[in-house]
């Protein structure tokens, strides 16, 4: 018996017999012979199957039957691999007998979103789609590589929690043992007590938003990239620590997945020392002289003035990226730090990439009775708050840190436009499965 | 002004003015001078305080109150650091007024689990409790990285799912826009599902049981190291993985880690070739034979006999962890791949790690028809999985996969005897905060 090897592998292979194994990705029967080209999770390659009792194996089958193929490697400069399996023999391993819902092996996706979305466990077979959540997956290693060279920690937090007091709204209600609990909307709390303990720390996981609108860059779970510092002088150590990350991260995702990149046509940003950054009020300035609205004085930007911004950065400062910063002191949470120089704004930033918000983040107070004073002008009562309050009580450090949607950087840096396009099995309001 | 360094770089800057950042550890106030024990995310530092003017600024605070000192670095033999700093300026960047309800700068923690898991933001500083932690997210890294190695995915599946079909009991209720929703009891079927696209993955998240008992080895929320592979000749290939990764993992915490392998007297477990298993029946019969138990032909093992079995791998067979195979059919989920000689049982394990099953794994059915019959065996209607099931009508490979608890890891790789003690913010029937 020979070992199985990847289709990507099999061009160091010539002149051998090697067993390759995956779906069948496409099989043309051209009545003497035929050409199958099995997929696997490498890649896909061609075989020339000419004996009429191995085609009479795959005449019966539907496309995504799962095989096993054993064969010698032939060179062939034709093919992309430059190489072919010939002199097959074919076992079947799981047949498939129904006809697809959708061509999978085609250069395109066809299905519209939502009919994609019911067939998703069919549907990402599809080359381009795997090769989105591939990315995904580097996303998230380059982010854990560079903050681990950085000493930051991983940590993981409890999603259910005992009061809603973050933010108050959007908050999913749990039966947790006959009392009422609630599922974590962030792990901001967790993090920065975790600040207290080992400084700088980091965690990937999800995040649950009760949110009532269906919109195109929103859903009800995704996956939060976070981090929190301590020892920072301001938020722009953060925006700092923020711009590397990136760097380091797209750099990877160019490095390590070239293919995917090449196949999904991706331009990956090269990101300079710095990003540029622009305060909320010049923002609106800008976007008042550039684009004729005038939203001076709002305390957010809208979708459309995320967009503007970026087409000016773009155009202005030859970044993709950009960073708006000091946000309204009302419109930020209780425990954002305000600012020396004017009160009614924050050390807050976001950052915006391609025409849509990624990133939120900032300094956070770190004083007791300042935290303790802001709570209660909030309408926070703290006791329902103690165990976060706990940690400042006992010291903490100047601090601040971001959380990132995963699937908000994929799709901005796959030009996509909906959310639900890189989300593994996304959950809005109409949708719970699969 | 100085750049800050940590304190475990200090001894590398002896003669030079630098600054030092972190939590007021220690004080002991000896009239003309003092020492201060100073702690930072990387150890700690002591420095001596002999201006009064200086002293006077500490002497007004309590424990961790966090502080900048500048000071210059001497060389002292008899610290463990090999240095100490002297001639100190200090900052008081967050003052700390109120008594601690407990010694965190003293070697053991003093306080019983209850009162210090109500204290836990503080709690958590204390050295030893921090190393554990540590040593956790280090058990994270080393499992990701050994699957990246080896051609595994990373992948992110919905903690929000439709239906409640795994296992039915213990499951937590959702109110999801005025339906009922429930959080996933583990990543089982997208992890499945994702074998269809990238043949190997791996999900490090929270799962969540809503488990009645409140047993020092059960808690409601945890996280859950998964993987899940394609392409396997039956169960004891995803043992052998299981054992590979753990090798790995392992070694990287005692490289890693070694400061905090010291500090909490940790043994570390040397993983060989592969790790000794013993049949469900015949571990039954040695437990029969060797502790006068008679509990042959049971469907599972108690916490007893998990412990005799691995005290008797641990004298006869020189080995800390013991797979147990072929757990009862009956016992194990619809999915479970059947043996071919023995179908009453199947082709899945547990794996013993000093007394306590730290994972669950096993070969899954592949085919559908076999899938969809046992499904209805099992009482489970197919329009609730058939999301699921989809994955298996269009072509499944064998293939199987384990879920291994963190907790659980640390706890048996640190000898500690109660889950709440390696769990970050546990989450039990009587807790939900901090």
């Amino acid at each position: 018996m020979v070992d199985r090897i990847r289709t990507s592998e099999a061009v160091a292979h010539i002149g051998a017999r090697v067993k390759l194994a995956g779906w069948m990705h496409n099989w043309r029967d051209m009545g003497q012979f035929g050409f199958l080209v099995l997929r696997d999770g490498t890649g896909t390659f061609q075989a020339i199957v000419d004996n009429a009792a191995e085609m009479d194996k795959l005449r019966a089958l539907q496309f995504e039957s799962v095989l096993e193929v054993e064969g010698t490697i032939v060179a062939e400069p034709r093919q992309a691999s430059g190489a072919e399996l010939h002199d097959c023999q074919i076992t079947v391993l799981s047949p498939v007998l129904e006809a697809l819902p959708f061509e999978i092996n085609k250069k395109e996706l066809k299905p519209a979103l939502d009919f994609f979305l019911d067939h998703a466990p069919l549907g990402l077979r599809h080359l381009q789609k795997r090769a989105l959540f591939r990315i995904s997956a580097e996303l998230m290693a380059g982010f854990r590589e560079y903050l681990m060279d950085q000493r930051f920690v991983e940590i993981q937090t409890p999603k259910i929690v005992g009061s809603a007091t973050e933010s108050g709204a959007n908050v999913f209600v749990l039966d947790y043992f006959g009392r009422p609990a609630y599922l974590a909307q962030s792990p901001q709390f967790y993090k920065q007590i975790m600040v207290g303990v080992f400084e700088r720390v980091f965690e990937v996981g999800p995040v649950f938003r009760a949110e009532k609108h269906n919109t195109a860059r929103h859903t009800n779970e995704y996956v939060s990239l976070d981090i929190e510092m301590g020892f920072i002088q301001d938020h722009t150590d953060v925006m700092q620590m923020l711009t590397n990350i990136l760097r380091h991260t797209f750099n990877r995702v160019a490095q390590k997945c070239a293919g995917e990149v090449t196949l999904l046509k991706l331009q990956v940003p090269a990101i300079g020392e710095t990003i540029p950054s622009v305060r909320l009020p010049d923002a609106q300035q800008i976007i008042f002289e550039r684009f004729k609205e005038d939203c001076r004085g709002e305390p957010d930007l809208a979708p459309q003035h995320e967009a503007w911004l970026c087409e000016y950065a773009r155009k202005e400062l030859g970044s993709e990226l950009l960073f708006v910063t000091h946000y309204p002191t009302a419109k930020r949470p209780f425990y954002a730090m305000p600012d020396e120089q004017d009160p009614a704004l924050t050390k807050s930033f976001d950052l915006l990439f391609r025409g849509c918000e990624v990133v939120t983040g900032g300094q956070r107070i770190h004083r007791y009775e300042q935290l303790l004073n802001n709570a209660q002008r909030w309408g926070i009562q703290p006791e329902q708050i103690s165990g976060y309050l706990q940690a400042f009580k006992y010291g903490m450090p100047p601090h601040g840190g971001f959380g990132m949607g995963l699937e908000r950087l994929l799709m901005q840096l796959a030009g996509l436009t909906n959310l639900r396009e890189t989300t593994l099995f996304p959950r809005d309001l109409d949708r719970l499965a699969p």
